[in-house]
């Protein structure tokens, strides 16, 4: 039996491990659908190893390209932000919703309408318009699945659980490359520095989150969402070698934790087989020769990035979009060399401290609330 | 709602440790019946506190005591092993099977056999009779939770999940109190050192099964019965500091193991709550400042006790029941002074290599298959 699969953002990284595992069970999948921003000759390669049914890019300047690319195929194709959204409307048994950035909230709001399953990889979706998104799910009633490794962890732990035998949900940070780095140090740090994560190899934005936490930070925000515990339960462990993903305490003592390799084949093949399980590819969890895993409480006075998300959450309504807007600014100013490292959460804590526009209630508030930070938090530059 | 209990050896360890939970949430449980062996006095008190119907002791030279101590109640009372039976068969809807030794093996049957559910903490039920056990309980549509901290570790980890999708399961050991001992060491180990464990408070002969790690043997052969993954899906990780209580790992890369604290009252707690879960007043897991947990391969040059157990379980038949009566006669010799501490292995593993009783078929044969072991293993100790 087949199941059919529609990705949104599939020339990224997300994209390409789903399809590498679709690859590794080829019989098993029908590809609906799948998109890019602009990377049409790629796009245009997958879709015809796939025999998808349609190739959408983003970026409507690409479709000439994606178009020549799919020439002498029936491939259909199509360009421009609301093509994404009909590709997300599909109706795909899973739709992996892998587009980066707020480009990608009305494609995920439009999968969620299908009431089908969601395998959600972008942040923004949950961070900045989490109470809509939440509520779309229940109304549609979709099966929305985390793609991220520490929120598919907590998910795995609550299998077959009550939220409400939950003691504590702890998400596990690796601390970063500066981890033991001192207040001096970090005022220093360079793009390079910050560029070499120790455990996963991943886009240079969230690369600098790691560093900053920022990136634990929004995963908190979106933890707090879907798993509705209350945000007093949730709480951060820093652990360096990223061999426990997350865990999950009940109330008689027993604490769940899923564990694997630094792969996001992992917890994107929980989603797809889910709620079965299907072979990867990935090498064994070898703790003897991994040897030692170690844990450390977050130090927030170095990092104050994960309490400014949670000061966020508390605060709700526009707070958690205005939070990542600001991170977005500030880290790009970082990579440009208009910020240092310090700076960046201070950027974010200067923006929350002003006057913060109304909760959105729907997706072109929440956009708007996202423009309006990001000319705010541009303020709040200071001249390198 | 309440729900019914009788506790099969309600003044031991798990004995005390599930009643401390019964008190915790008293109006929840009504006590059917308690049994010990022969601590007549405390088994009375026990039966008052908690309004038992039935109290019995195993030995019927001890039964005198228990009346005397519950005169003036109208809480019934009887003795013998057949009595013991009878406690079992009344029903209820958990029965904690905890009498230790082959004197369990028939309570456990009487407990199976009402198709309700066993809290089961009795190692011979699943090491010397395992096959028979699992059949009944397959017959009898009983419901099995194992109370071990690593088997109720696995099986919360199997939570949601089909055995067909295991890659692995992996029992963790502390590795004892002579993990990191040379052979010469182990050699002059004395009874005083191998019963200091690092991280459980236990009795004499589970301790000393520590040390030799014939207790991860025994656990490993449970494992294989309660979890029919088959022998190489089943490994053994040492972990000195005893907080990952077991693991398993999915054929996707997945691992979700269950930590907790070296407190008996969380897996006894996941039974007597199962499918739900119940409070503790167990100390939440603090990894922060546990600080490190770490992992090795077992030696089983220096420790061949897994080795032999594994052995047994490939041969099937007697051959576990034989580990097993072997096994009890070395360490008693060895707290007696008659044997040495590397010559408990080395007992064990020469009773194995004779001639094998058939394998048993009834909880008779096993009883004789046990009587028979036991005498052949004394013919191997040599003169202290």
């Amino acid at each position: 039996m087949t199941r059919s699969i529609t990705i949104l953002g599939a020339t990224g990284s997300i994209g390409a491990s789903t399809l590498d595992l679709i690859r590794w069970e080829r019989d098993k999948w029908d590809v609906k659908a799948l998109t890019a921003n602009c990377s049409a000759k790629e796009l245009a390669a997958l879709a015809i190893e796939f025999d998808a049914e349609l190739a959408v890019v983003g970026d409507e300047t690409c479709l000439p390209d994606l178009r020549e690319g799919l020439s002498g195929t029936s491939i259909q194709s199509a360009g421009g932000s609301q093509a994404l959204c009909e590709a997300a409307a599909l109706g795909a048994d899973v739709t992996v919703a892998a587009i980066v950035g707020c480009a990608g909230l009305a494609p995920v709001m439009a999968a969620v309408e299908q009431g089908k399953t969601i395998a959600l990889a972008n942040k923004e979706a949950l961070v900045s318009a989490g109470d809509i998104l939440m509520d779309a799910v229940k109304r549609h009633s979709a099966t929305l699945l985390p793609t991220d490794s520490e929120h598919n962890a907590i998910f795995q732990c609550l299998e077959g659980n009550d939220l409400a035998d939950v003691r504590w949900i702890t998400l596990t940070a690796s601390g970063g490359p500066f981890r033991t780095w001192s207040h001096e140090q970090l005022a220093e740090a360079k793009r390079e520095q910050a560029l070499k994560h120790p455990n996963w190899d991943m886009g240079a934005k969230i690369t600098i989150d790691s560093a900053t936490m920022m990136n634990k930070g929004l995963e908190f925000i979106e933890a707090w969402h879907l798993f509705p515990v209350g945000l007093d339960r949730l709480r951060i462990v820093v652990h360096p070698q990223s061999v426990i993903h997350s865990m999950v305490e009940y109330r008689d003592g027993s604490t769940l934790a899923q564990l694997g390799p630094s792969d996001m084949r992992v917890p994107i093949a929980s989603c797809l087989a889910y709620p079965e399980r299907m072979d990867t590819a990935c090498r064994p969890l070898d703790l003897p020769t991994i040897g030692e895993l170690s844990f450390f409480a977050p130090d927030e006075d170095r990092f104050p990035a994960t309490k400014l998300a949670r000061e966020a959450a508390v605060a709700g309504g526009a707070a958690p979009a205005v939070l990542n807007a600001a991170n977005e600014v500030a880290v790009e100013a970082f990579l440009k060399g208009n910020a240092t490292f310090t700076q960046i959460s201070a950027i974010v804590a200067r923006t929350l401290d002003k006057e913060l526009p109304r909760a959105p209630t729907s997706l072109d508030e929440v956009l708007a609330v996202d423009a309006e930070a990001r000319q705010l938090a541009m303020t709040m530059l200071e001249p390198a």
